[in-house]
């Protein structure tokens, strides 16, 4: 049978199709996206979980004059395969091709850029406002968002904004009950009692049934009862739910995988003008039974047989680790010895590997909600108590706790570690996603001991020595993925702060590098001739090693700094810096990311694009070892 | 009379009055912050509003064992006065003096210093866990927070992680209504109805009341009332309070300023374990009639005559207007001639002078509350649909929305201009509130165009020239104060974008400065031998005047640069990556804040401090010229 789905090359041709049509619809585009994310791999649980939910809201809605913003973006597979990518959907997450976020620069369709949590209903209520003062009170802004998603103080902001502006926006709360880990927090407690307790579900029409009869069977009560009829009305209709305290009319729950049903409520909610809330329940992973039942391990599982449900890892043995395991199983080994250490996620135990500290010790882990900057004060908190918190944020959420770190952490000087995971480039998830601009922008907190570790010993190295006696605040960054040390369980040994290291001796040329791109440097330095190139592993970028750059700068006039950052004011600013302030005069090549937002692809084939790569910095040291 | 107060030197001496004399040291306290603030300007109306809140405290609880963290901390006045600090108080938000704000470095009763809004729960939650932790079950953590400050998301993001916490913390919401500015927002309505409802505040009791009196009336019903019992008993008592949904218990209102009342509602709530939520209605300048009235010029007035009331302006005819004002005028003119600008600002109308705009057009403008990343999302949507927002936030507020100006606004190239007020040293609030960063973090963000004025006529043109069509990321930061400049109101003329200017000739050393520092370089020029020194004023940190600056390092060997931000990543490293990216050497001194939290103390002291003054850069200047 040709398939429904073949015919939908817009959401035009979609709202051509019958009511009945529209399961089938479903199955089709659940399929497809089992199909491919089992050959290319990507976020996987999210886009099942909103299948019926996106039929829906491009059946009824007229996209892409109505905005559609997808929070986070994981789950707009099915978007996108119904909006023109359905044949180009098999490039998803590769170089060149389809982004695995909305994108504007990539369909009309994509009205707000994503990859971060929770900025839908900020944008959403934006555009709504837009729209108004336009005149155009029937264009909708709609923001799906996650339960995870809704604990980041972001949507607070906008949900308490959007209750005060009469704006045309329809919230639809995408609640599974998780982030890429189960989600927690007040609010998910709250969801879940709404969703799961008949009684809320049915009080409205229960306590004006009974007022009713009530009345009429007792006619000596009508007079209390009338008191305080419109204090109850007050209490349940608006008091009565949180997202009506904000100013928000709340529908719902409503099953998020009957797809008629939901159309129906969406077409009702179209009538409704102002701010508005669809609670929607749905399961992530719907319709992939393994995925229904480990979501976070099938929240993006990599390749997979579609047929039985196996995970295809790796099959390699003796690999090295990846950065996070050694990152959790330091940080478990190191709070064992040291009692006072605690463990910090927002909402990614799994992905930063604290789950393994979580799991022996949970009463000494965190996991905070997607909440960067709460887990930031959370742990200043903590520490302003004598407690040492490993505070484990991604690189590019880190951007959301700047204020925090500065604020509340550095200018007390309280002894908080910050691992900064996914640092440099992310591969895949791209632009939104990199960490390209931690070393920059922690470089000019003041207080701040920035490290960044060659390979896994000097990650359990960096560690151990942050949670030592007299430490202040310390940043550790490292990338994903995978080491290069395959026996990495080294013992851990304490670094002088602020002391980098020679690897390499040679005489013509020094490369001062930071972190594990210093990796990409070693190679090219093995190919150039014996003894020409010295490499100098920096080990921290603040503070610096002026010992070692005094040495540098005193032997050598071409120098090549090197770091997965960009290069505008990360360790090559610092160097020239360093070079400016004590009058050294050298050629130095500042070798990092470049300034602009590099995209999505392989780590390789983005390293090779930044000219960060092993063959790429050769090329570079052979121009400076020819010219001298 | 002798005061009571002069007998208190801690929170014991306080522990040894008899609750009768409770009120009068309110009064005592009241006058002296009254006498205080007359002589030494500070933040007035909020430590007004919390007296009785504050004497309740400390007389009912253990502190500083029991950690008390005051939220932004303006309200901490009478707190520092009871805690050791009344004979020094003279000397608050002066150089050398005593700050404005808590502080842990000045007091163990300074729990957690503070500054930056909405940070306590957090903090306090930290602190909570570490005493459960330390098997300290009656170590108690309080919060007190404003409600302007809980529009802020890093408090919902600490009100829902407390809710799963079974630690032992106290919020307490210090209701006044207020931001500096009335507060706004879905919340601040809500609270507005519980306060202001009888109906909400005697909802409990009546539902049982009646429920239990139509019971004995009508034995007819009471299958039908059972069976909602339940219903009700958790839809009121849980789900009926916005705080309670987050898990937190729910008290109050309460009066804040009846102090016998609070000192056994605090009492009460000592027993009570867990998270909980202490609603307190005050009134900002409280028994300061004129504060009392006009609470938004009351809430940092400066001088004033106490018995008058008056606020002593300086009454120097012609000065030359605030860098506040000439935003405020020149985005009025500009929104007149451009229909597609609105203005937006996160709680600060009346701070950034957007009250000006919006008095004349108040659909185009947004307050979002205390809420930066939620005001550059906005703004993102409504660029989106194609208005142009100038979203105007404090430098050190922009530390918060770091996130959303990268991944949602430069990320999609969207056209908002940011206007960072406050850049630079800000005088008296001190290292908190210093605008000390954003020149070198938002350096490194690729898309965004970076511009400071000179003086107002040069903030007028940038504000013209960043709202032109074509123009994309834009922003322009101008300091805290007054400018230069009697006849501002200059015609608006279009700026080449990153295009600099000589503004002086010479031939021995070249300055480059960016923004209003460049003032105090010509003073400093100016004092130099004629010719001696060329002073040039950037414009744009960001694009760079490239042409400009082969310019100058063809023509100069010796070069200082000038900005009012920290040395590390901003102008001059933009200027030595410049030089080593085109093979130049010159000797280069960096003048600018130094690496290390600035404290407090007037602009001029600070300037001074920091080497920036006209007098520093001279004596920097001659050790230039000198040098050959």
């Amino acid at each position: 049978m040709e398939r429904l789905l073949d015919k939908i090359n817009s959401p035009a041709d979609l709202k051509q199709l019958p009511e009945g049509d529209l399961e089938r619809l479903c199955d089709e585009l659940r399929e497809k996206i089992i199909d491919e994310c089992s050959e290319h791999p990507g976020h996987f649980g999210a886009s099942l979980g909103v299948v019926e939910l996106t039929v829906a809201l491009h059946y009824v809605f007229d996209t892409p004059r109505d905005n559609l913003i997808w929070d986070v973006g994981h789950q707009a597979y099915a978007h996108k395969i119904l909006t023109g990518r359905r044949d180009t959907f098999h490039t998803n997450r590769q170089y060149n091709g389809i982004s695995g976020f909305p994108r504007r620069d990539e369909s009309e369709y994509d009205s707000f850029g994503t990859g971060h949590s929770s900025t839908s209903i900020s944008a959403a209520l934006g555009m709504a406002v837009a729209a108004k003062m336009d005149g155009e009170d029937n264009r909708l802004s709609v923001a799906v968002i996650g339960d995870g998603s809704m604990t980041g103080g972001l949507a607070f902001e906008g949900l308490n904004n959007a209750g005060i502006n009469n704006a045309n926006l329809l919230v639809i709360l995408n609640d599974n009950n998780m982030a890429i880990d189960p989600n927690v927090g007040g609010m998910n407690e709250y969801l879940l009692d709404i969703a799961t307790s008949r009684a809320y579900n049915k009080i409205k029409e229960e306590v004006w049934h009974v007022l009713g009869r009530v009345n009429k069977i007792s006619p000596g009560a009508r007079n209390f009862i009338q008191k305080i009829d419109n204090s109850i009305k007050s209490l349940v209709m608006k008091q009565g739910n949180l997202f009506e305290a904000l100013g928000l009319r709340y529908f719902g729950p409503v099953d998020g995988h009957d797809v008629v049903h939901l159309v129906k409520v969406l077409r009702d909610l179209k009538a409704i003008k102002g701010p508005k809330l669809l609670h929607c329940l749905t399961v992530k992973g719907k319709g992939f039974k393994q995925a229904e039942i480990d979501q976070t391990v099938w929240h993006a599982p990599g390749k997979f047989n579609k047929d039985t449900g196996e995970i295809l890892h790796d099959e390699r043995s003796n690999t090295p680790p990846r950065y996070q395991d050694v990152f959790g199983y330091t940080l478990l080994d190191l709070a064992r010895a040291n009692p006072k250490i605690v463990g910090i996620t927002p909402a990614m135990p799994t992905g930063c590997s604290l789950n393994i500290m979580m799991r022996e010790m949970p009463g000494r882990c965190f996991d905070v909600g997607i909440a960067e900057q709460h887990a930031v004060t959370f742990s200043a908190g903590m520490a302003a108590r004598g407690y040492i918190p490993f505070c484990n944020i991604y690189s590019t959420f880190m951007q959301r706790a700047y204020d925090q770190v500065i604020h509340d952490v550095a200018l007390q000087r309280l002894h908080v570690v910050f691992c900064l995971d996914r640092g440099g480039l992310v591969g895949a998830d791209g632009p939104t996603h990199h960490g390209a601009f931690d070393l920059a922008y922690f470089r000019g907190v003041p207080n701040l001991t920035i490290a960044a570790p060659l390979d896994e010993s000097e990650l359990r190295n960096m560690m151990y020595t942050a949670q030592l006696p007299g430490q202040g605040p310390f940043s550790i960054r490292y990338p994903r993925g995978n080491g290069t040390t395959v026996d990495w369980r080294t013992p851990c040994v304490a670094l002088e702060v602020g002391k980098g290291r020679r690897l390499v001796a040679g005489d013509e040329v020094a490369i001062l590098s930071i972190g594990t791109i210093g990796g990409e440097a070693l190679k090219a330095v093995r190919r150039c001739p014996a003894g020409s190139v010295a490499l100098y592993d920096m080990r921290f970028l603040k503070p610096l090693d002026e010992e070692l750059l005094h040495e540098v700068f005193r032997r050598f006039t071409r120098v090549m700094t090197v770091e997965e950052g960009t290069v505008v004011g990360g360790l090559g600013s610092a160097v020239l810096e360093f070079m400016s302030d004590h009058g050294y005069s050298a050629a130095v090549t500042r070798a990092g990311i470049p300034d602009r937002f590099v995209g999505h692809g392989t780590r390789e084939q983005l390293l090779r694009e930044c000219r960060l790569d092993a063959d790429a910095l050769y090329r570079r040291l052979c121009d400076l070892i020819v010219r001298r």
